[in-house]
């Protein structure tokens, strides 16, 4: 019986090239049947992380094997079940890779992730189910745990954020402006950082393709840059790390710039200011921090219930079909936001 | 009245230029005279800093003006004094440029330190003098604060030293041992490398000199590096990075290996693992801690005194004629521990 349309990995992306529909077909697969123990969902929304690049790298490990469905988390729904905890309707955020309808049990090892329960039950109250995903998801518990709990801002900081229109980015905006921080966002072009200035509240938004960052830095933030939240690496990390106050923390969350390149690129030659600053530069992985995830998502649903996160932080698309270029537009630039797909109706 | 030698600056320093005796002129000058509120000090014992390459840098802001004696400090003992405060034979720590004898007053600023008192009383029964300078001086109170302070060392830690056979980097690798971290130096060349092992007690140290440093660092550190005390930048940086252990922390004390290049060198392209090891690099100058000497001071003393810091580290040579020497070989990696020249006698 078909009707479930999945993904499959056509063929791995290779080193320097950019992701996208060609290393993937769709297929009309079946409906699977459940066996004891186990429950069929069928999925809502789906995420998009520069992480999932990595699953069909031909250089990881790990990757998904050709043919198979390529994998992903999404927010899905309980249709069938054979396990007692599980009833039809409940939502739940499981690995079920890019497909419609996917067979869950809870006894399964969670292989993105060995920190998460492979399924966890989700709040169907909160709706719409791309929000478990976007405003009230990983990304948003990034911005908030990178800047508070490793960035330690302070109300009055200035802060920096590079990829200030993506999703962690946009998020760190937001969450540096309701600390009560002077927030400078980087962004490339002007439609974006007029989005960063205008939607997300930033008080000044630098557009690294319209030149050196060095200048409008020194213009933006004259008393040095607090805590600069990075995204990107590269260019603009060298760029902000001279401009750094004394004390600053510099926060790695990512270096999309740089990771994904065929070639060695030069590192940031500027890091001797960690020494001049007396500045710190230190990574987190959230999944290291699942335990304040109920503290972060408490935080962030009141904000939100408040209004101070803004719908359009979900950059949502409509289909399955959709994507594979969700997923490329986290590395050409061309998402706004969390960018999320939405394959299912949330009622029923 | 002649008698008192001091070296002049002759001609600055060029970028990517090591520094050297022909940089200075030697004069023998007069032994001046003293007014009210004033005191007349002849120098014990100067020390060496990377730092004082800067004060002859013509890229610089506040050189010492061509002609003028080079800037340093020593430990002088007072010989006549107008001052109520000083009395003959008491011993300070001043700025008192490269020179036999200089006039002190404690209300001149000191140039070179806003931190400190341009002059300071220091204990006279702790001899000889260079100790001041050397095991119970700034490069010491470095190691211990950088290890400690910065690099939150515990016992069972991993630590790499870089410059391991330096000034500051010998009494890293001691202190390191005091708290009981398994040590491995890294320094150039075989004969240093067995200084650092059988003089220090590291447990071992890495020649730089002999080939890459990734094998050996996996060799060693088989579970990871938990402090990177870091004096060189550079390619020893680059390869400590992959190797860290989860959570560590790069302690940056200095870069001397990019820090006088003409060029601008690459920077460290693997700071991405301070994402995937959820590691911190951290600068800091010893400077600004002055408010902790005292406390290094005393346990610094209580090792001393206990043998536990082996007088070897202390590198001294004689005779103020052999300063531009002794400054150019912490360029020249030609020092074994802290670099001390004494020129004059402890006694009277």
């Amino acid at each position: 019986m078909s009707g479930n349309l999945q993904w499959r990995v056509a063929r791995y992306v290779d080193p320097g090239e950019t992701l996208g529909a060609e290393h993937f077909t769709l297929h009309d697969g079946d409906i699977p049947s459940i066996a004891d123990g186990e429950f069929l969902v069928r999925t809502l929304a789906f995420g998009t992380s520069p992480a999932q690049r990595g699953y069909i790298d031909g250089r990881k490990a790990d990757q998904v094997p050709i043919g198979d469905v390529m994998r992903g988390r999404s927010i899905a729904v309980v249709h069938e079940s054979r396990h007692p905890d599980f009833s039809p309707g409940d939502w739940v955020n499981a690995s079920t890779g890019w497909q419609q309808w996917s067979v869950q049990s809870i006894d399964r090892p969670n292989v993105q992730n060995m920190n998460v329960l492979s399924v966890q039950k989700v709040d169907n109250s909160l709706r719409p189910s791309t929000l478990h995903l976007g405003l009230l998801g990983s990304a948003a518990f990034t911005a908030v745990h990178g800047l508070h709990a490793v960035g330690e801002l302070k109300a009055g900081n200035t802060v920096v954020v590079s990829a200030a229109a993506g999703g962690v980015g946009s998020v760190a905006c937001r969450v540096a402006k309701l600390a009560r921080a002077r927030v400078v966002g980087v962004a490339g072009g002007p439609e974006k950082c007029r989005w960063v200035t205008d939607v997300l509240g930033a008080d000044a938004c630098i557009d690294y393709k319209a030149g050196e960052l060095t200048e409008p830095l020194l213009e933006l933030c004259p008393e040095g840059v607090d805590v600069f939240f990075d995204n990107v690496g590269g260019t603009i990390l060298n760029s902000v790390l001279p401009n750094l106050a004394i004390g600053a923390r510099v926060v790695i969350c990512g270096y999309i710039s740089t990771d994904y390149s065929a070639d060695e690129l030069p590192g940031p030659s500027n890091y001797k200011y960690l020494l001049r600053k007396r500045a710190s530069m230190e990574g987190f992985v959230i999944w290291d921090h699942t335990d304040r995830f109920g503290e972060y998502f408490e935080q962030l649903r009141a904000w939100y219930l408040g209004g101070e996160l803004p719908a359009q932080i979900e950059d949502v698309s409509d289909g399955i079909e959709t994507l594979p270029d969700a997923l490329r537009s986290l590395f050409i630039g061309a998402n706004r936001g969390i960018r999320l797909v939405r394959v299912g109706d949330d009622s029923g």
